[in-house]
């Protein structure tokens, strides 16, 4: 009998505009009925949320019948603006013939396939509908490249290879290659600090090698003072760290990016400062009165004690980080607000943008300040975010964080597109899975933010793409293939492209492997950039996901609507054999992308008429084993 | 009614000649009896020692009675040569009349005063012969000065100060004075290398200073490759470690020296190699086929396996210290015996001697023929050996180790010496203590051998003399100054002079405060080893140790026999107030040896006629609180 009635939310002839939603726009709704049941009534129920998660009915919509072909009818409804950003949640209520009698049911949506039915209220998924201000995310950014360079472990830019100003109590690796360690003591306390000597002038000496590979963003880990070598226990916010530079370095950093047309974004750290920081100053180490040492200090409202000075709330138990209060209104003051507050100092100098580190502990109306003046110094600078879900129903610490509603972040981490590809490539979901999971996203995220989504398969606080990929480097270039093709900014984690390997931290964290680099791989990268360059639909085109109807292979096409610009098509085969596909493509194709490594031999294309002209239509492609291929289409109408 | 004889194997009336004995020459025994007791007859008992350490009756003497006054006898016996060097003990067994009884009782020494009687064998303390070979040491060892140097810690030559050659996965002190500690694993086991680049190249360029502060002789820690900082793990021990050099810069070093008067001495350490060592090469990173890789390795035959090859013997189970048969032949071959062998290379290159690592746990015979072949090559090369006790009498697993009877060692570590200094310092021990726990050392000990005893009072096993007396730096002085006015080599551990403080390993091996010297105790150390070269006394005199009735005031005189030379008298008060002695010196005191950083105001010195000369007699001198007087002396006939 069939399903008693048809919608998918990822379909515009049932849902239109897709996805989220502009607090500006109204939505339509259609719904097409099973012709082997009588339907009566359809309602569309959108439920909106209060603060505490609690859920109301925002709205019950009677849809109208507006066609009926043999018992197949179809229900409509148009959506009012909606009054308020935010999340809603809806469901369909259907009054109908079953059986002879007249029933409630309740239709929500299937993971699988954006489709699901059932007779109860409590075993349905609602749909998500993220209704959002306007979000214009620049276009330095959505277009850009990222490289994310964790400082300490990049380039030593010293003529001698010393570190500069290194620390008292520290050791600094014997050798650029020696592996990265933490120094604990029995309990597990990290006792010693650890250095390579990688630094600002090792990054501008190498800003030619990242403007070749195609970088337009770095995005620098923490470079403000701090003990350890990742400086996310920042000692002081107004200072570059010694041992990374000072600020004339930074400043020729930023001028010598931007003359290659590479922009600077820092991470800022405000959830939590070093113990040993001018603000806390629990050893000492800075003139300053801090936190610890007097309930008199000017920073002793920033930390919570809860015994002065040695129980104090810090961050996930770590001593040596305290939290802060963000809310804390001379914190703010320090950080956001003052004419030479840390945002405005930095953001001044020329720093294009911050990613705010643990977002998650932040609380949404620091967020929201720290956008708005950021915003009031540079509109074109961005804020992204650490977030390792989905952002737009993220919640932490039973908040709602509505980071994409348009007056928080522009952008997040996007660890979900890494867990997936990961989890394809592993043969761990099929390539529809992925493609599901993928659209829940796209469909979840205001447009901008899915554009802008940062795409990465790595960061200091994940294992290394290859590693998670046993070294299988076929696969790491489907990885990065998928990556420099999808729609949202390629995030590359500094020497993934050299071929490092490494577990979670401090693996993650080796150092970039100078004359020892994976060159093919480095190369490869080179290519996969410049592509995604060469065809606007891959920079900044919309994405359609295509069912394949097999496992092994994902395959997608990426189009720029109402242009000529040329449509590309990606094929990514991860299986140990050639796979042979047919696809129903209504577009030419019109010739296949040359990538240098793209594998030698190839499974055939054949059209549907077998006279050697790509024609709209049904294609047979193969795709050999472990790779991937491109093609430009020619259509003006990718549904 | 007192003691029933008298007898005091430190003095010459009753013992000559004192101390140990050379197995030329015959040896006179006197003892006097009490007058208030019946004495018949006295017998002296020598006893022998058999390998297993049970004694046997060497020889039983019935002492002559040779006068009578007033019914105080004195008997005698002159003992022949004896008929083999090693260890003797003897005691009297005495027939008297006690309460109109015959008794026999047993008579030997007490620990406090060379005397002690009682009524059974059991409860008597024998005295100690050690009987020995010919033994020469040379002159320029005995008038020398010995600088240890712990390389890595001492100095960088490099003009960049990067460390030559580092290692694979090691670390380096980010700055030369940081803290040194270890980089252990939960279980405590070392788990990466920590170094600050100390070299050879840098001794070559602190030549000049070592030469002006008056060391003659610089001890090096093990200086053949090895994975430590240390080298007591030896790799290869015909190769001078990357870190610290090559062969040229150490021929340079050798030839520099020799130069300035200054011999160098290795530290030879062959009761365990490395695991990680051409030999056992555990890890690989040797070419060679190693004993723990194959039981058809060449060096096989050194090591004990108890499994194959998982459970070797090592050094206190340090699994990174395999234990070695020193006694297996191909061993001795490499070590000693052939032509090229490890001994023999490094010799005739110009070392001037070898100091034993763990000299208890090789085997005698080791020992010995290691000596012979040394003396071979250079009759004027020394060997001493680490030993922390009484060098004399010391067993080391069941076998009594004659280390110093002629054909072993030249000179032992003086541990002794460093542990009585300290102990008196620190309050723990009285003046005359002290004296008779020196004097013990010096009774038993071939005159050579004491001569060439290292005075030590720091070395890298034990905290620096200046953490041991609290820091204070006028009882550091005191101990300096005893170390440089007695009789032995004064052995000084770099940057003791320099004023460096440390606990135990690793703080003990702190790098030399380069520029940041206590510069006030570097000249202290100065002025002492120049005034004791200027003497010829204290150089290579004998001494008189005084019993100076102050338990606060420790007091000898350096006298050198036979000769116009000058000899010293020595007084060191520790405590924190005046000290006024008074001493019957049966010399002159000729003048105050002025000390440049001798304190300012003193008690007076006050001869007993009261006329303002110092003549023979009886003096009154004053101490001043936590200082030291010295003065010269004219006497032919200290007693």
């Amino acid at each position: 009998m069939g399903r008693l009635i048809n919608y998918n939310s990822w379909d515009e002839k049932f849902k239109a505009p897709f996805g989220a939603l502009n607090i500006k726009d109204e939505m339509t709704i259609n719904v097409l009925t099973n012709k082997n049941y009588d339907i009566y009534n359809i309602y569309l129920v959108i439920q909106g949320e209060n603060d505490d998660l609690s859920t109301f009915i925002y709205e019950k919509i009677e849809l109208k019948e507006i066609g009926n072909i043999d018992n197949e009818k179809t229900f409509t409804c148009k959506v009012n603006p909606f009054n308020k950003v935010g999340l809603y949640f809806y469901y369909f209520e259907i009054e109908a013939n079953i059986n002879g009698n007249t029933e409630k049911l309740f239709y929500g949506k299937s993971k699988e396939d954006g489709q699901a039915y059932g007779y109860s209220y409590d075993n349905i998924n609602k749909y998500q509908i993220t209704v959002h201000d306007d979000l214009k995310v620049p276009d330095w950014y959505k277009d850009g490249i990222v490289y994310h360079i964790f400082v300490d472990r990049f380039n030593n830019g010293n003529r001698n290879d010393k570190p500069l100003n290194a620390k008292k109590n520290t050791f600094i690796y014997s050798n650029w290659d020696d592996d990265p360690m933490y120094i604990k003591d029995s309990n597990g306390d990290i006792i010693r600090w650890d250095f390579y000597g990688g630094n600002l002038k090792g990054i501008i000496n190498k800003l030619g090698y990242l403007k070749k590979l195609g970088v337009t963003i770095i995005y620098l880990s923490p470079i403000f003072e701090a003990s350890s070598n990742h400086k996310y226990d920042t000692g002081d916010y107004k200072k570059i760290d010694p041992m990374f530079g000072d600020e004339e370095v930074f400043t020729e950093l930023i001028e010598k990016a931007s003359e290659r047309g590479i922009s600077i974004i820092l991470d800022g750290v405000f959830s939590h400062t070093g113990a040993d920081s001018k603000y806390f100053n629990k050893f000492g180490n800075y003139d300053s009165i801090g936190a610890f040492q007097s309930k008199e200090s000017p920073y002793s409202s920033w930390y919570n004690f809860e015994e002065f000075p040695g129980k104090y709330e810090c961050w996930w138990g770590i001593k040596a980080l305290p939290n802060v209060n963000e809310l804390d209104p001379s914190y703010m003051d320090y950080i956001i607000r003052s004419r030479d507050s840390v945002i405005k100092k930095w953001t001044s100098m020329g720093v294009k943008g911050w990613r705010l580190d643990v977002a998650d502990e932040l609380p949404t109306e620091f967020i929201k300040e720290l956008r708005r003046e950021l915003k009031l110094i540079d509109k074109d600078a961005i804020l992204t975010g650490e977030v390792w879900e989905d952002a737009s129903n993220k919640i932490s610490y039973s908040t709602r964080k509505n980071y994409l509603v348009g007056d928080q972040l522009d952008s997040v981490m996007g660890y979900p597109f890494r867990k997936n590809i990961i989890s394809f490539l592993r043969n761990e979901c099929t390539s529809l899975e992925l493609s599901n999971n993928y659209m829940e996203i796209k469909e979840n995220y205001p447009k901008e933010a899915f554009k802008s989504n940062l795409n990465l398969i790595g960061s200091h606080d994940v294992s290394r793409i290859k590693t998670e990929l046993n070294c299988d480097r076929e696969l790491v270039k489907l990885a990065v293939i998928t990556q420099m093709t999808f729609e949202g900014i390629p995030y590359i984690y500094y020497g993934d492209e050299a071929g490092l390997e490494g577990k979670t931290d401090p693996d993650n964290r080796r150092t970039y492997p100078w004359k020892n680099e994976d060159d093919d791989m480095v190369d490869f990268y080179k290519n996969a950039i410049s592509t995604r360059k060469k065809y606007k639909a891959l920079t900044n085109g919309d994405t359609l996901f295509l069912d394949i109807k097999n496992k092994d292979v994902f395959g997608f096409i990426r189009f720029y609507k109402d242009s000529d610009e040329q449509d590309v098509l990606v094929l990514i085969n991860r299986s140990k054999e050639l796979q042979q596909i047919k696809l129903d493509l209504n577009a030419d194709i019109l010739e296949e992308i040359p990538l240098k490594y793209i594998p030698k031999k190839y499974g055939e294309i054949i059209d549907k008429e077998d006279d050697g002209v790509f024609n709209k239509g049904r294609f047979n492609i193969g795709i050999n084993e472990k790779s991937f291929r491109l093609f430009t289409l020619k259509t003006n109408n990718i549904e």
